[in-house]
């Protein structure tokens, strides 16, 4: 019976790790709504069928499932939050034009991504809904560009891909079913001989094209080699005519840009283009996005939409300021003490009253003494 | 299948909503950090026996449960964050002296208080441990009361009452099991002619103390009315003596008091003095709290105890002004116009992008524009 104990990959978020993450969500939201994203805080846990934008095979299998005693009807523990949000715009909100929409919550995971990761992410993110222009993945591109400026990460580096490239060379292939799933998973663990055994029988240039995506990789030429390596499909020069216009409007904001033309690795929703932002020290990315339209089409709506996310988490590793001390004032209903401990925390100063118990573990450097009938900041001694 | 309908007493945070919430839990957190407050965020879930300080029937009735996949055990949803901030200060941190903890987050709960209560309120609040003199109750009453002020609350009413003067009155008169509860429950619900029926057979001295706590209630007179009362036990004149030096410390500081020394409804783990904050207008307590000493015994370690906590989303129906309008910025890569964005949002200001759909419902009162070769905000026509 020891109650202390929390479940595998669930723990305590500590002070200082705490303050860190609030200090995080707090420059993030503000950065959000200087961009006009508005915040929304959709409902921890909803009916389940409500919580994936489609079958979502590896989301479900993520979710904590709850019955709801009104009903009878199963609820699910929400392990996303995008999809929620997507709800929010196609059905609550019912807006004519653009919807921007940010959010900052917990999710919780049934097992763990990986045996270090924590199974409830603190999942912050943006989203933009109503526009299918490039336009509008340049602005959450450059969020997210700006989100890990803010928590303090330096050389961050941004992967683009289009899941587009892969759905238009299998479709001209005519793969379904098992034969599309495999060369799919082929592609996402970047498994070359797999990838090469599972389209043997494809016509060559769908063979090639698809071999050749794990190649389109780096910062240079990307494009143009894709352009002579890629069948002219209309989806692939569409899909690559997309990523030249970003690649543009990313450098004019003099973000810099990798391409890897063989990132599929994204949520089972997205659509076209995804990104995803590393780091030096991060062995995984720190935040992901990309293209999710015709998202809301289970709402009721069907709508483009781009957007990003990231575990304020994951974060914590970088440095953070330590709190900066505290006074320490004597405990008393004195009107001239209770004033002036009124007037340093209106100042923004921490003030702990010592309640006559051991304080030294509190983390005070000056305290509040009466010096010739005044009360003054004097250093702790 | 209407995959939006959310479950009864569940629901969305809106932006309106949502700003005034964040704004309420930022400046209630930088309030407790000036008190010296430390902020924690324990897990949403975690093994369903750390949910609760003792047997609990009430509050694991409002506990979802969930299985752990990686165990087979028996995992809850919270319905409550104190024991949780509990289990940190006694088994975590192990502070030797008073450790000040806050912490703000959902709860979820499996049935709502009322007919349009939520399921999901928004809790926040503060625990003081370490320390079982009154100086620690007037801190954590002046700071829910602080708290109350910083949402825009006026004319806030505190009643304050003691649950030892009921147990010290059971005790005398060797009330056990279902006789205790039944009196007990007489008294929360106040309900006068079951409490004078299920205390009949009781010596004089304790029937009329515990039919005279209904009486014991109002701003003047109350504790003096009590010592005259209530049979002078010594339990009971402590606890009067404890609400006597309460109620000076709170006058020194200009909080109003009221008594209400039957007053019992308080969560199950409280065993000592009890506060709640009424304000006009509503119905119930805004804010509740009180004394749980012996707190953490279940995980290791005693300790005195008390805190306060209040659901931020009952707080939302105050008025809260609009968000300022935003400025309406063309779409473009003119380093000009992205540098001229860029300082307008460093400046605090919301800038829009025209993604070149329709966006009349943006909250918008100016645009920028090209005029004399400089880009400048100017109305929107």
């Amino acid at each position: 019976m020891r109650n202390w104990i929390l479940p595998q990959n669930i723990s305590d978020v500590l002070p200082r790790e705490a303050r860190q993450i609030e200090a995080m969500r707090r420059s993030m939201l503000d950065l959000f709504a200087r961009y006009g994203y508005e915040f929304v805080m959709p409902p921890l846990v909803e009916y389940v069928e409500s919580l994936f934008l489609h079958d979502d095979p590896a989301l479900n299998l993520k979710t904590f499932k709850l019955v709801d005693e009104l009903t009878g009807r199963q609820m699910g523990l929400r392990a996303d939050i995008t999809p929620q949000v997507a709800r929010i715009d196609a059905h609550i909100l019912n807006r004519k034009g653009v919807a921007r929409l940010c959010y900052a919550g917990s999710v919780v995971n049934t097992r763990p991504d990986g045996i270090l990761s924590t199974r409830e992410p603190r999942q912050i993110g943006a989203e933009l809904y109503g526009c299918a222009g490039i336009a509008a993945d340049v602005e959450v591109i450059e969020l997210m560009f700006e989100s890990m400026a803010l928590a303090g990460l330096q050389q961050v580096s941004l992967d683009i891909g289009h899941i587009g490239l892969f759905h238009a060379l299998a479709d001209a292939a005519a793969l379904t079913g098992e034969a599309r799933e495999q060369v799919f998973a082929a592609l996402q663990q970047k498994d070359l001989p797999t990838l090469q055994q599972t389209t043997a029988a494809l016509a060559a240039p769908i063979r090639q094209g698809l071999t050749a995506l794990p190649t389109l990789y780096g910062a240079n030429d990307v494009l143009t080699r894709a352009r002579t390596v890629l069948p002219a499909l209309p989806a692939i020069t569409a899909a690559l005519d997309a990523l030249e216009e970003l690649e543009g409007a990313l450098k004019a904001r003099a973000i810099p840009v990798r391409f890897d033309l063989a990132e599929v690795k994204s949520s089972d929703y997205h659509t076209g283009l995804v990104f995803a932002a590393y780091a030096p020290g991060f062995a995984n990315a720190i935040a992901r996005g990309g293209r999710y339209d015709s998202v809301g089409e289970k709402f009721g709506r069907s709508r483009p939409a781009t957007g990003f996310s990231l575990d304020l988490r994951e974060l914590t590793r970088l440095p953070f300021p330590a709190a900066r001390p505290a006074i320490l004032a004597p405990c008393g209903e004195a009107p001239a003490l209770l004033d002036a401990i009124r007037a340093l925390r209106g100042q923004g100063e921490t003030v702990i009253v010592d309640l006559g118990v051991d304080c030294e573990e509190a983390n005070c450097d000056r305290r509040l003494a009466l010096r010739d009938g005044q009360w003054q900041v004097i250093p702790l001694v």
